[in-house]
């Protein structure tokens, strides 16, 4: 281990001591100054991604991602209104999830704490280090954050901004480390810092969750890819269907819970493919579908086995005809990124049987994909969207930013 | 991945998509069938594990561990017991553990739901083939085990008997399967299971569950070792702490809830050494101690740095003197190993200062840290204890081995 690395660690660890003894208020508080801060020292945000989107263009970025990349001053209010909300939100620290008493008078209680620090590595957006600091600070926990490269500068000066702030409140600085150093050989070693950052969250793309999960030895909470399916089920209401696959499909394209991958019961082939796809095609969105699927439209390219399990991201999906909920459930779990799915069906028995058999993060009875989200969830928050099994599945808010630990009350008791 | 392998994950895969649709009477047929069938054919597992200890023998085991390795008809009969008493505890499959309903109308819960398939990798007891497999099973999930090469036989003929119980019982008989290749390629092989494995449980020393740390690609449960701390605080009820300090320390010595250290505060060091000391000498218990305790009772011996971070499992114990609370939290939050932490105190200040400053899975008011296990807090069962923060930390018992699933009902809600 780097002593670089190694004291960034030592200060997490101590800071996240510090922020274990802050009331909520205090907390808010820092929240509410870091807001402030934000909007009020939004000069040297500016000037500082001023210099990340000129390396950018001189290193040939596509437009699309220096837009990502930049920052304008309606951009950092949004960054500083996103703190004020958190401050807004309550706290799920305290929460009381499970007590009993025991036959000897040992009182029990399971409360929830702070998990302590959190190692966030993530891609081009530098919002995500003013996003990403306020839930863990709201919830008590320090942050070690890793951006990319193209955005230090802006990290930088977005990550000084909020230290600024909370050191004049008083508040250890600490709470937020934004790595200078952005070499692949630190964020390797960031992967494996056991003993001072308690889990690390990867927010990216594929490759980036795929890197994080092979070479950490910290806990990781993968967050998703999402080849979401909606299957249209024998007893489906075809209006319904339509509106929600062209929803989920075409709404917004580039999004981990848009709809992938359409699944049809051969019944309804006939209508359920027709009147889709007429949508589809009008949103300029390429079917490319199994035989059965090509055997109604002809204007339906023809699959191959790797599009079953693709995640498009684009303006195409995939098509499949089924003979029976059971073969839809079991196509679906043969494929997707156990991340969203749903069904469009009248029949409240097919229903259930999907919302048993589908292994997701989250199933739906007709609506769509497109739900999965924090925020529409109602929790206020949104670090990222689980898709694996431990600790958080689904949308992540500031429940899942916490752990619990177990308080025993006795007076003197002693196990036999 | 070799085949090997990856026929045993797609059984897993496939036996846990078939768990999930059992019912928990299903379950528990399965689990007394299990039972009964370890009783009925305990000779043909008494006759492997006698190959087991004959081939442990000659390769020069300690009778320490061949005892551990040893079945005989009343330890089978534990284990078929073991298995009865699952079946009668109450599923946390189903549980709504969130439901909210949205302004839009969609109706949100988030249910309980088994993890999938589970690996586990331990040592020599083959009990733990029985048992483990029981909790998995009743909490709908298939399991792959990896036990040691030592007890090989024995666990080859546990499963088997299982397999051919559940088979009987017409329920598939992947839900649990062994590793007959106990090679550590195969183990490393297993740890990197991503896509059938959903999570894998160490059970066994701290050498075992580093190597799973530092290897698996798949998210690990850490279970734990114990260096637990008791503190005598200025305001302590010295009986109390005598008596509390006896169990923790001498009550059984190899496990990971005994307290392998203890903290006194100065002002009541004098009477507490003295008087806890002597019970402990009694016990036969060396006590290593700073300067300051050294100074009250010259029979303790001089302890070193590497003294306040041992887990001695054995008639050891270190002994500081602090001269306020907040010495003692600092002192056992750098050398504990988060598991269980007791104050002894009659101000209920300091306890509050304890219970929210100490970083562990168990913090304790006046009580033996020998509590810390899954049936001394009610819950029926243990897998083991976590001392990582995330999914589950302390005791775990059926509810860890769950994950949820968001499940949404709409009618035909699409995002705006």
């Amino acid at each position: 281990m780097t002593e670089y690395l190694k004291n960034i660690g030592e200060r997490a660890v101590a800071a996240s001591r510090s922020l274990n003894l802050l009331s909520d208020e205090d907390k808010n508080r820092g929240l509410v100054a870091a807001a402030k801060a934000l909007v009020e020292k939004s000069g040297k945000i500016t000037e500082a991604n001023a210099t990340d989107v000129a390396n950018a263009e001189r290193s040939g970025m596509s437009p699309a991602l220096i837009d990502r990349l930049r920052l304008d001053d309606k951009r950092i209010k949004a960054m500083s209104e996103g703190l004020l909300q958190i401050s807004e939100l309550s706290s799920p620290l305290g929460e009381i999830v499970f007590e009993t008493e025991r036959p000897n008078g040992l009182k029990i209680s399971q409360v929830r704490v702070p998990v302590g620090v959190i190692g966030i590595i993530y891609e081009s957006r530098p919002n995500v280090t003013a996003d990403a600091f306020g839930l863990c600070f709201k919830t008590g926990n320090a942050v070690v954050l890793r951006g990319g490269s193209d955005a230090i500068n802006s990290n930088i000066a977005i990550s000084d901004c909020i230290r600024e702030a909370l050191s004049e409140c008083g508040i250890c600085e600490d709470a937020i480390q934004l790595l200078g150093d952005t070499s692949r050989e630190t964020a390797k070693e960031m992967m494996r810092l056991n003993g001072y950052i308690d889990v690390l969250i990867p927010r990216g793309g594929a490759g980036l969750i795929k890197t994080v999960v092979e070479t950490s030895t910290l806990p990781v909470i993968e967050t998703g890819t999402g080849n979401c399916h909606i299957y249209v089920d024998e007893y489906a209401d075809i209006f319904k269907a339509c509106k929600i696959v062209e929803n989920a499909k075409t709404q917004r394209l580039g999004v981990c819970n848009a709809c992938e991958s359409l699944v049809v019961h051969s019944t309804v082939a006939e209508t359920a493919v027709t009147e889709i796809c007429k949508i589809l095609f009008r949103h300029g969105v390429e079917v490319r579908g199994d035989e059965r699927a090509r055997e109604v439209l002809p204007e339906i390219k023809e699959a191959s086995e790797s599009d079953w399990g693709e995640e498009y991201l684009d303006k195409i999906i995939s098509l499949k005809i089924v003979d029976s909920i059971d073969e839809a459930i079991t196509h679906i779990n043969k494929y997707n990124t156990k991340h969203s799915e749903a069904i469009i069906t009248e029949n409240p028995d097919n229903a259930e049987k999907f919302l048993n058999g589908i292994d997701a993060a989250a199933v739906y009875v007709n609506a769509s994909t497109r739900f999965t989200d924090g925020f529409e969830f109602g929790f206020g928050a949104e670090i990222g969207i689980s898709t694996q099994k431990l600790h958080a599945r689904g949308p992540m808010g500031l429940r899942e930013l916490t752990s619990t630990k177990y308080i025993i009350i006795g007076n003197g008791q002693i196990r036999g």
